[in-house]
């Protein structure tokens, strides 16, 4: 046992050196590398991702695995999960026929730029026979894959949010269409006026990025342990506990996206940072899902970030860094217009309200497009009929539509939902966290270290030893509601938009 | 056979896969690591090396190497030059039983920190056990690897310039202890004065930023294969010829530092990236030779940047950058004090003539500690008196003297030699460069195009594919004579200090 243990541990030793490695070169490809260099490295990354994929599926490997899962009860409680968790993979990945397998890295490698040329060329029939070949090959590879417990979009919920199902999300779909989409058309008939004029005088791209770095001491970001870079689009990576890294984008033209992208990834980053260093070594570091991730960095970017309390102590030094711009700017208006809800075509662009119905409209056409009857053929009108129901906008260009995201494109189906589901959850710890913690007296004292411990104790130090829906279950007492988070956002959005 | 070649390649493709991965990590620890990343980090490299070793010495792969050296004349003129180098390092590395590398790898993990602080102590005796250790060690190996051709310090020098004796290298040093010293000493003597105030006056790092950017475009650097940035010491890395890589140091109260340490970075990098894009996926792309690279380096550094000609185009843009500093210092006054001549302590501060004099003084030294009777026990002693003889100045601190270079404590005796021979190279190239090239010609146009070109083609092209002395010999017609540099050094500084 100790030295099946041992050769456990060795194997693990080689695949997370591999698995830094390629780390190291993503972050390096994301910030810096040299335009002419990526023909080369895809050869290198190639050997790299071969040699990782050796060691995780030669027959030694799988056997080792195999072995400790069937002695698995005498385990100590972490390895016992992990044992668990690389189990179901390899016996996931097992399934799929080899030749089938390398033919599908094919397609994705091909497969993302095709859509970003028909995005461009607005033309979803460009990238509609990819599409469609993707989907196919995800829906053989359920079939492969599936088990009695497990089949159809279930299964690949369960790729991103592990033991996650279509019950309990239509539960939480079902409630946001019942609730947010008429309160939404309410907030469209407020006669509150934002004012907006100042957000488009220009700013400094060297001083917001001064803000950034006094924002990551406001929110206890450990530099020691970490870096914040710029990005195309902002993305936090790292590995382990102790190398944990965020990007920001800066746009002149619209200087409250990199505070937010900044808050927001510091809040994956405060996780990361925060998870137990003794997970380092193991396959069960890093945050224990999606959904868990975007609770963290949705809390930080919504509940606190945009919360009045938070500009009462931070006001001041962005209007020194923009005089010019804010100082007949008062913090009342600046509150309103990083709180305004408008109707709008790009996800990544929509407001706190109106995101989860962006995320809505996804989940239902992937549902359909697995479990139901929908057809890439007829995915362009579902789209836009969906659109128009939500949103009371009519889509009439696929890149404003159907097109926008690259996530299909990269056989991503069951991801879009973890994106509500955290943002949900964290209107559910925001309850709980508010019981134990004085949060406007911690924000209004400049700093949101008692807020950080209290998460660090209850969800980030078990990384991901544990299911999303255990650490949830251990941390607040009780199981995913999403009442709290319509709850949230009615109750926030009906105060700043006056609506009865 | 032709499977045997198929299998060695397939080997290869592994291990440059690993190569790479360790080049992305060692650049991203010298230039952005997060202070606190680096005892994980160690972790990860250990493994990636372990790796690559197994790799490079599994009996499989030795082997093969053996069976392709067994016919190396059927093979074609590069895979067979490349075999003769890898046979010859395998031949070396299996020589040295296995737990005495590991024991000096360990060493040397520690080595360098000990190093440090003795450094910073200035404490030569908390150095010089660790120092015996490493002596003793390589001492040992080289008796290992010895043949009846190579042996002593002669072996060491061959591992960082292929085929160079002790020989030829005492001509070279001879010649240079016999012409320099004495006309160091008349220099010194010399009544021209050399204004110096300016310098002091505080350089704005962003605008030296600003001119190391304008230089990349001057000398030619591609930069859709590369990039500049900064660590705390200038250097050049890169990974074939399509990602080449290169750093500066900017201080504000020695503004020429990171002037020539860009051009002298951007030496090395268009070697680099003027290599055969064909040699990128073999194991002899890459300069030939630490020599070769310090010919291109210091060519471009010292015989083009430090040119008059080269800044009666340049000055203007310097001096736009700097009024304030440089309005009133005229070119002619600027060129003096980019080529004044000082005794000096350290070597990586010493100016072009005396800086072959720091090196020489290391030969004699290492010559001693291997070949001939010199214990560490003395090395400080013998270091001093050497350094009294050929500048005149008492060496008091041994941080400024025998501790001042990281390069004994990292195991590299044979290394100095490198940089004075790089020297004497450029100068014999520059000879020949200008009877092809009218340099003055294309300096004064604003580009070294042209050089680059004759660069290319005579040196840069052949990577390692071929010997230093044979590219050389190939490239000039004739071998190395060290006669071209101390003709040079006289010539250009006789003007310079008007001495007879």
């Amino acid at each position: 046992m100790e030295n099946l243990i041992k050769s456990y541990e060795n194997n693990r030793r080689q695949l997370k050196a591999l698995q830094y490695a390629m780390f190291m070169i993503s972050w390096d490809s994301a910030t810096e590398a040299p335009k002419g260099s990526f023909e080369d490295r895809g050869k290198y990354v190639g050997t790299l991702s071969e040699q990782a994929y050796i060691l995780q599926t030669s027959k030694e490997a799988i056997a080792i695995v195999d072995e400790l899962h069937k002695s698995r009860d005498s385990l100590n409680i972490l390895l016992k999960h992990e044992i668990e968790i690389i189990k179901k993979d390899n016996d996931r990945t097992l399934k799929i026929p080899m030749n089938e397998y390398v033919e599908f890295q094919v397609l994705m490698s091909q497969s993302q730029e095709i859509w970003a040329r028909a995005k461009e060329n607005n033309d979803f029939l460009g990238f509609k026979p990819t599409l469609e070949k993707i989907i196919t090959t995800i829906r053989k590879f359920g079939k492969y894959m599936e088990t009695d417990e497990m089949k159809g979009y279930n299964l690949l919920l369960d790729m991103y949010e592990p033991k996650m199902t279509v019950d309990v999300l239509d539960e939480f779909f079902g409630l946001l269409k019942e609730k947010l989409v008429p309160f939404f058309k309410k907030i469209q008939k407020s006669k509150v006026k934002v004012r907006k004029d100042f957000a488009l005088l220009g700013f400094d791209v060297k001083k917001q990025k001064e803000f950034c770095d006094y924002l990551i001491d406001v929110l206890g970001f450990n530099r020691n342990f970490g870096l914040m870079k710029e990005s195309a689009h902002p993305f936090t990576s790292g590995y382990g506990s102790t190398d944990v890294r965020f990007t920001v984008h800066y746009y002149e033209d619209d200087f409250t996206s990199s505070i937010f992208s900044c808050i927001h990834e510091l809040g994956h980053s405060l996780y990361e940072q925060q998870i137990d260093p003794k997970l380092n070594d193991t396959m069960i570091g890093g945050g224990a899902s999606m959904s868990l991730h975007e609770s963290q960095s949705r809390l930080y970017e919504n509940m606190l970030g945009r919360s009045h309390e938070f500009w009462e102590v931070h006001y001041s030094k962005l209007q020194s860094l923009f005089p010019n711009q804010l100082n007949d700017v008062s913090i009342n208006e600046f509150y309103l217009f990083i709180n305004r809800v408008e109707a709008s075509f790009i996800r990544t662009e929509a407001d706190e309200l109106t995101y989860p119905l962006h995320i809505m409209l996804r989940y239902d056409l992937e549902k359909a497009l697995f479990d139901g009857n929908l057809q890439v053929d007829d995915l362009e009108k579902a789209w836009n009929d969906l659109f128009f129901q939500y949103f009371g906008l009519e889509v009439k260009e696929p890149k404003k539509g159907v097109l926008q995201d690259i996530h299909w494109a990269g056989g991503m189906f069951g991801y879009f939902p973890t994106y509500a589901l955290g943002s949900a959850y964290s209107a559910q710890l925001y309850h709980h966290l508010a019981k134990d913690i004085d949060i406007n007296k911690a924000l209004l004292e400049g700093s949101t270290k008692p807020i950080n411990n209290w998460m660090k104790e209850k969800i980030h130090i078990h990384g991901s030893s544990m299911y999303p829906k255990e650490i949830i279950k251990q941390a607040i007492g009780e199981k995913f509601n999403p009442q709290y988070y319509i709850d949230y956002l009615i109750s926030k959005y009906t105060k700043i938009y006056n609506v009865k």
